[in-house]
């Protein structure tokens, strides 16, 4: 089955994900009958490009690697070849998934929300990694896509392409979820890991993950807990079908704790680490993310680096942990595949 | 949509499948709408039951609690109700899906392939945790439940109901896998923590285990590796598309572990665990049982106690550990239900 796939965003996950695709091409035909032809891209800063009978993925990876324009790929139709507005690019070009790979604004969730429900609205899926419209809007979106008879994915909104959502949905169907806690934020626990392993201060830990390029120059979504808060708001409302708010979470980052701190649990048996939870009481969902001390046994606290996990506590399985990559350009761009794949699996059943 | 099930072994496994299929009945069809009549079961030992217009799980249930015969279940068409050989009850109950729940016997995969063959030439769908027929067997019977165009699912077969199978056919799809490393026996992880934890020789941890009930009388099939050996054959065979025996491979219990070794590693930063593994080499598979001294960063070095984990490493993600339990009644019992919800999914899409 041939997918015509229109990139919203072509940055670190969109290249990954066209990388993927151009070196995967022929192993997901033969083995899953799953072909692609990206029809159209359009990205903010680097232009745009409807191009029907599908865009080469080499060229064009080659004209993102060079820094060059996505406009200057020269051939097809010229015509189309123009600067687009991203909500016109998605409303002419004939995708049947629209790839939403923006950057997350999480107190407004735009201009992505605005994107998705253009793409719902005119009859495509939509599969985002992007936590802005599936922490605020999550809802609303998955109604749309159902009245429209089409899908709404998100798998790497939490943990690049570590199953999350696909795992609850497709493996362990029938439990329920009485609690769910994760490290979800690979820069604040990288921090933790490197002031426990080697004795740093908070302030050299964070410069070392500045410049490995983990933490961005302004690092407080990461450091003060809002990355890990949006994660958090989407397993929520997601996977315990909550309708929290991001204001309702309890939020507490890492910047005040010391190395003297991390020692002291250390020899206590205990690590700290930055904890995202969410679980039911009652009618209400409990959330918060604040750093804790874990015993040496959790399986939470043997995540080092820049990994990330969750554990599901679920009534039938007791307790599930996985444990996988939670960023990275490659990683990131599979949770795309991994949902479109996802759909391909739904519509070629029916 | 109505299911039609017929249990052949009614032991723990199924005594833990019916238990999660009465306690949930009301949350599976509102929230799946999937609903399950039990219309046949066969134990070799407790006696057999066909009952067309469905067996009353509280009441069957109670018998098996009370150690009584299934066949003293006195209701509906009494003609139905007297003891059959399971092929038998396969052929004339009008099941759509057999659970195959007997014990495993590695060397023969028997009775449990006989029972399983006469399934799906008869049309119905398989689901098994009995590893006998899914590490012997695994290619000629997906083949015939092809042809027969129905489902063969084997996801209790490792790890009881943890999601192995069905996480890399439905998350990590489009992925290859280099290589599987896991601790796949929970008995022998028990006893190599006891000794690492407490101290405790060999011997002690071994009775240990006993007494809990986790270790046989006879405790070779766990302590010299063959539990976990048919494991890795299937994981092979199923992940890596092998077709290997289980004389292919490499087999070393935990028996001449001593606790001054276990002392030792832990004192150096590593610690033992009995890990199963299997890679591709070209066109060989090596796969392997085999005690070794992992570092303790390792997320394998972590699991403790009767826990189960794999780490699968992938082209696309790096490695994704998941890390839940590896046996106990409900768990294998969900790990049916769970490859019941898969076929559901895919028959209700159709």
């Amino acid at each position: 089955m041939l997918y015509k796939l229109c990139l919203i965003g072509c940055g670190n996950v969109g290249q990954g994900l066209l990388e993927i695709l151009h070196q995967k091409a022929n192993f997901l035909k033969r083995m899953y009958d799953f072909e692609v032809k990206v029809v159209a891209i359009n990205d903010k800063l680097k232009g745009s490009l409807i191009l029907p009978e599908g865009i080469q993925l080499e060229k064009i990876l080659k004209i993102l690697k060079e820094g060059k324009k996505i406009s200057d790929y020269k051939e097809g139709n010229l015509e189309r070849n123009k600067e687009l507005e991203a909500l016109e690019t998605i409303e002419r070009c004939d995708a049947q998934i629209v790839a939403e790979l923006t950057y997350t604004d999480i107190k407004t969730a735009e201009p992505a929300t605005s994107h998705i429900k253009k793409a719902l609205e005119t009859g495509k899926h939509v599969v985002t990694s992007n936590k802005g419209p599936a922490a605020l809007h999550y809802r609303q979106l998955s109604a749309l896509a159902k009245r429209k008879g089409v899908f709404f994915k998100i798998e790497g909104t939490v943990m690049s392409g570590t199953p999350v959502f696909n795992l609850f949905e497709n493996c362990l169907t029938g439990n329920s979820i009485k609690e769910i806690k994760g490290i979800l934020n690979g820069t604040t626990n990288f921090i933790l890991s490197k002031m426990e392993e080697e004795g740093m201060e908070y302030l050299d830990a964070l410069k070392l993950a500045q410049s490995l390029g983990y933490a961005e120059a302004d690092p407080s979504a990461d450091v003060e807990g809002y990355d890990a808060l949006a994660k958090v708001v989407i397993l929520a409302n997601v996977l315990l079908q909550g309708e929290i708010k991001p204001s309702e979470v309890r939020r507490e980052g890492i910047t005040s704790i010391t190395r003297e701190e991390v020692k002291k649990a250390r020899e206590e048996g205990f690590r700290y680490k930055l904890i995202g939870s969410a679980k039911r009481k009652g009618t209400k969902i409990e959330a918060s993310v604040t750093p804790q001390k874990l015993p040496l046994q959790d399986p939470l606290a043997q995540v080092m680096g820049a990994q990330n996990a969750i554990t599901f506590e679920t009534d039938l399985m007791g307790k599930i942990t996985i444990h996988g990559p939670g960023a990275g350009k490659i990683e990131t761009g599979y949770s795309i595949l991994s949902d479109m794949l996802s759909i391909h699996r739904a519509l070629c059943t029916k």
